[in-house]
């Protein structure tokens, strides 16, 4: 027989949340310790990680530059988590959410900075009017569909991946609750994908790019242990004939490598030449 | 002692997740039963509820009615979670997922339907080219703190609202994890707010609207039995001066009625007459 908690009337600081990866979480938010940003040549100073919420804005900037437009041009600059960077004065600037990715665009006269991917995608797309409709059903679908990955991912690694993978206790409530919500949301995009080659219809976009990051390490198997067997995601056959057919995109490759191990940091599409693709 | 919970190599849909509101949870999507959605005169056809996501769509129509904007005139139905309407043929072939606010935008030569409230707020917002600024910072800052908003709501209501409120055993790893970071967000607004008079700046816009919806309840003590207190929201007092002066617009007061119980239907600004303010 257990003794079911009862919350306090006052919610206090008092114990470390704990896990792998919480263990930096704190009720407050704000700068830890002064430090600047590195700034490069190029008109977008990217700060972020290869994580899949990362990983959405480098492919982005990878598919516009292999679309031709030169104007694209970034630097990426990986902010080290471990040292509590995204706690520094300098990306805290940038986004006081101290979450990756953050971005400033230095393309006008004055620069601005841009935070939460969902946003930078958009944000990029408008700038170069591309991988987003210019209008009708076509931009409310991919809006639509983008809206949907952003309200999803934290149900999928803020819940799923937390309890599943990280949290120090496993917790049977919390893993089902969030096993069966990634199951539906995976559901969800496997039935629309059934319908039409990508999330907003015929056409590749933000959309398509933003599912793509967190999706496809199900699908290939990187992502939570054993998450891929758990969730069944073989089930999900049209999310994967779309996950296959993304990756395979030269410019998908190469914004999967930026940030990463072998690529923590890209300057130019010569940084390139030196890494083997992580994902070919 | 306990002994620790192991999860299986393959997850399956064997125990119901239980709680109030999580009952209706299934790890798939698409039509339970066929029933068609009603449809009135206006160019818009809103399928919601007043619970925060509904009411962002709802308030932003108010205000671009109060604004000037006449094509603005919509219908808002209600719809019945309790009776599954989510899960009805009409409703899914609006939004796949299920979940409310949905749209249908009748404007245009073809209806065209928009699901997820961040995807609602930027069509009309473009659409009407109101409370969206055009262009430069002032337009990446309110795309900005829109999706921090849609990416913090999952953890507020789906994290925190549920571990605390309805989950059937109360977890005490899950409400510690959720309180914080539900603290820290609102410590991020706090700041935010106490830098400038709206998110974006000086200019109210969507993303206000966004994080309104659901910050107000929590100011206002009306969400999650004695939340306020538990997470002492009053410490925010930058949080609480800007819902104030947001709560007494009057678009805002008239769109928190819509869809609740006093006006489970809205079909013209007449419905209001009879109704008592809810928020005043």
């Amino acid at each position: 027989m257990t003794e079911e908690y009862v919350p306090p009337a006052v919610w206090t600081w008092s114990k470390p949340s704990g896990g792998t990866v919480s263990s930096l979480n704190r009720p407050i938010s704000g700068a830890m310790h002064d430090k600047e940003l590195p700034v490069g040549v190029h008109p977008f100073q990217l700060y972020s990680l290869a994580s899949p919420n990362g990983q959405k804005v480098t492919i982005l900037f990878e598919e516009l530059l292999e679309a031709g437009h030169v104007g694209a041009e970034y630097d990426a600059w990986k902010i080290d988590i471990s040292a509590s960077d995204q706690f520094s004065s300098g990306f805290v600037a940038i986004n006081p959410n101290s979450k990756i990715p953050a971005l400033v665009d230095r393309s006008g006269p004055e620069p601005m900075r841009v935070f939460e991917s969902g946003a930078i995608l958009l944000h990029l797309a408008e700038k170069f009017g591309a991988f987003l409709p210019a209008g009708g059903a076509a931009r409310a679908e991919c809006l639509s569909w983008l809206m949907w990955q952003m309200s999803a991912a934290p149900f999928i690694g803020g819940g799923f991946g937390h309890f599943y993978a990280y949290a120090p206790v496993k917790l049977e409530y919390a893993i089902n609750r969030y096993a069966m919500e990634t199951k539906r949301l995976f559901h969800v995009a496997d039935t629309r994908l059934g319908e039409c080659r990508f999330l907003a219809g015929d056409e590749y976009t933000i959309a398509d790019i933003a599912v793509f990051a967190w999706f496809a390490l199900f699908c290939e198997d990187r992502i939570y242990h054993n998450a891929h067997e758990f969730l069944a995601i073989s089930e999900y056959a049209n999310v994967g004939r779309w996950v296959r057919e993304i990756a395979a995109r030269p410019a998908v490759i190469r914004g999967r490598m930026v940030n990463g191990s072998a690529l923590p940091e890209r300057h130019s599409a010569a940084d390139f030449a030196a890494v083997q693709p992580a994902a070919s």
